[in-house]
C-alpha cells in the first residue's frame, strides 16, 4: 500500500494504472465498520483501489466542529492495509484549494433537511468530490446510504455534469444493537449511547408499519415522534429520492429520515424503503 | 464524418476511441476561419478529432441574442467535413439540461470586463463547457484568445477542478484589414465594418507603443481611446492574466482589451502583450 500526498503522485498513478478498473472510496478519515464495508466492496469489485482521506474545509459551516473533527491517521492507515487497499491518498487542504476558485452549487433540493441546518454543506461536498473524483477518475465511487442526501446529490452531479463515474450506494452498517455506525458516535456518553438506539428503533417501527401496508406520510411520523419522545429530534422526513417530501410512501422511492441531537452531536439515521 | 446527436452516440463513440488522442473544439455553430484554424491545430495535434456544435442558453442573460444568434448548420457541416474533423456533437438543449442542475459558480474575476455588462454569463459558460469535457474526455481542447476572459476562466476551471485536459489558446484570426473574426460581423452594415476598423487599429497602436517602451496603461489607455473617439466604446482595459486590471504593463502577462457597440452589435477585440 502506497500513500500519496501530492496531485503529481496521484496524476502519475492514474496514469500507470490507465486500463485498471478502478474504485474509489473518498473519506473524511476515522474510519469505522462503515467505511470499511465501502472499502470491501470496491475491492471485490475492482483491480486497484483508492482511498482519500481528508477532511474537507469548504463542507464545514463556520462554527462547526472541523478543528474537532477526529483525526486519526495512524489508525486509518491500518485498516486501509488490513482491507487491501492499494493507494490512500492523503492531501493537505492548500494541496487541493487555492486562494480563487470555480464553485460548485448544488441544486434546491440541497437547502432542505441536513441543507436547512447547514446551508452550502453541499456545496463543499459537491466541490471536493468533484476534485476527487477528476483526480482519481474512478471507475466506481463508494458512498454509504447513511448520508442519504449527500448521496443523492452526487448522483444528480454524476447525471448532470455527465461524469464517466457509476456511483455504487452502500449498505448502512450498524452495531448489534442497530445503532448506525457515525464517526461522531465516539462523542457520546454511556446515558447518550443508549438514547440513541431510538433512532434505528423507531426507523425499524416505521419499515415494519409499511410492511403492513401503512402508507400515509402523517401517520408514520407521528409513530417515529412517539418512539423518540424522550429525544432532542430536530427532524423527521419522508421523501422521494430526490428529496421532495411526500405525503404517501411510495415502495422503491421512498426514504424516512431521522436527526436527533445528543448535546452538541447530531445523529443521523435513515431507511430506504 | 458522422454527426452525433445523443449522450449515447457520444459515450459509444469515446468508448470505442478510449485510447486515441482526441482534439476537441467547443463551438456555438456558424463557424469562421477563427473556428476553422483551431479545428486546423487540433487536426494536426491529434488522431481523432470532435467539434461540438450548440449554442448554449445558460450563457445568454435574458434579453441578449439567444434566439437571433446565426444558426448555419449545413454550412457549418460542410466546413467541418472539409477541415476532416471525424466526429461532431450537435446535441438538443433538452439533452445537454434537465430541470434542476448542479450549477457551476464563475469565480469573482468573472464579473468584470464582459461578466460586468454580461452578470452570470461565465457560469453558464463554464457549466456547458465542463459538461461537454466530461462527455468528449478531451486530450486537447482548443480556444481563440479574442474571448481572453472566457479562455482565462476555462484554464482556472481545469486548474481548480484538476481535469486531465490541456488547454490550448490559439491566436485571433483577423480580416486582412485587421478586424478580428466573429460570428457577430456579420450584423454590421457597410458603413460599421469600416468604422469597427478601429477597434485593430487602436489595439496596433498600443502594441507598437509598449514595442517603444510605453508601460503606463493610463497613457496607454488614452491613446487608444483617441484612436476610437468616434466609436461608441464600452470599455478599455489593460489587465494582467488573473483579469485584475494593472497600472503597468508587464511583459508575457499583460492583455488589452477594447469593446464598443455598433447599434445593437457589440464588437471585442484583444491583444496578449
Amino acid at each position: 500500500m502506497k500513500i500519496l500526498k501530492t496531485i503529481e503522485e496521484l496524476q502519475e498513478i492514474r496514469k500507470i494504472q490507465k486500463n485498471k478498473t478502478i474504485g474509489f472510496v473518498p473519506t473524511m478519515g476515522a474510519l469505522h465498520d462503515g467505511h470499511i464495508s465501502l472499502i470491501k466492496q470496491a475491492r471485490i469489485e475492482n483491480e486497484i483501489v483508492i482511498v482519500s482521506i481528508f477532511v474537507n474545509p469548504t463542507q464545514f459551516l463556520p462554527g462547526e466542529d472541523l478543528d474537532a473533527y477526529p483525526r486519526r491517521d495512524e489508525a486509518d492507515k491500518k485498516i486501509c492495509e488490513m482491507c487491501k487497499v492499494d493507494y490512500i491518498f492523503m492531501p493537505l487542504s492548500t494541496t487541493m484549494y487555492s486562494e480563487e476558485e470555480v464553485l460548485i452549487k448544488a441544486p434546491n433540493n440541497s437547502y432542505v433537511l441536513e441543507g436547512k441546518t447547514r446551508p452550502g454543506h453541499f456545496d463543499g461536498v459537491l466541490q471536493i468530490v468533484l476534485k476527487l473524483f477528476n483526480l482519481v477518475q474512478p471507475t466506481k465511487a463508494y458512498f454509504g446510504k447513511k448520508d442519504a442526501q449527500q448521496l443523492t446529490l452526487i448522483q444528480q452531479m454524476v447525471k448532470n455534469l455527465f461524469l464517466p463515474i457509476e456511483i455504487v450506494p452502500c449498505e448502512i452498517v450498524r452495531e448489534k444493537d442497530g445503532l448506525a455506525l457515525s464517526s461522531r458516535n465516539v462523542y457520546l456518553n454511556e446515558e447518550q449511547r443508549k438514547e440513541a438506539l431510538f433512532l434505528s428503533k423507531s426507523l425499524y417501527l416505521a419499515a415494519s408499519l409499511v410492511g403492513k401496508g401503512e402508507r400515509s406520510s402523517s401517520i408514520l411520523k407521528t409513530k417515529i415522534y412517539d418512539v423518540m419522545k424522550n429525544l432532542d429530534v430536530e427532524y423527521v422526513a419522508i421523501v422521494d429520492r430526490n428529496f421532495n417530501e411526500i405525503e404517501e410512501i411510495q415502495l422503491k422511492n421512498s426514504i424516512i429520515l431521522v436527526v436527533a441531537r445528543f448535546d452538541n452531536t447530531r445523529l443521523l439515521d435513515n431507511i430506504w424503503l
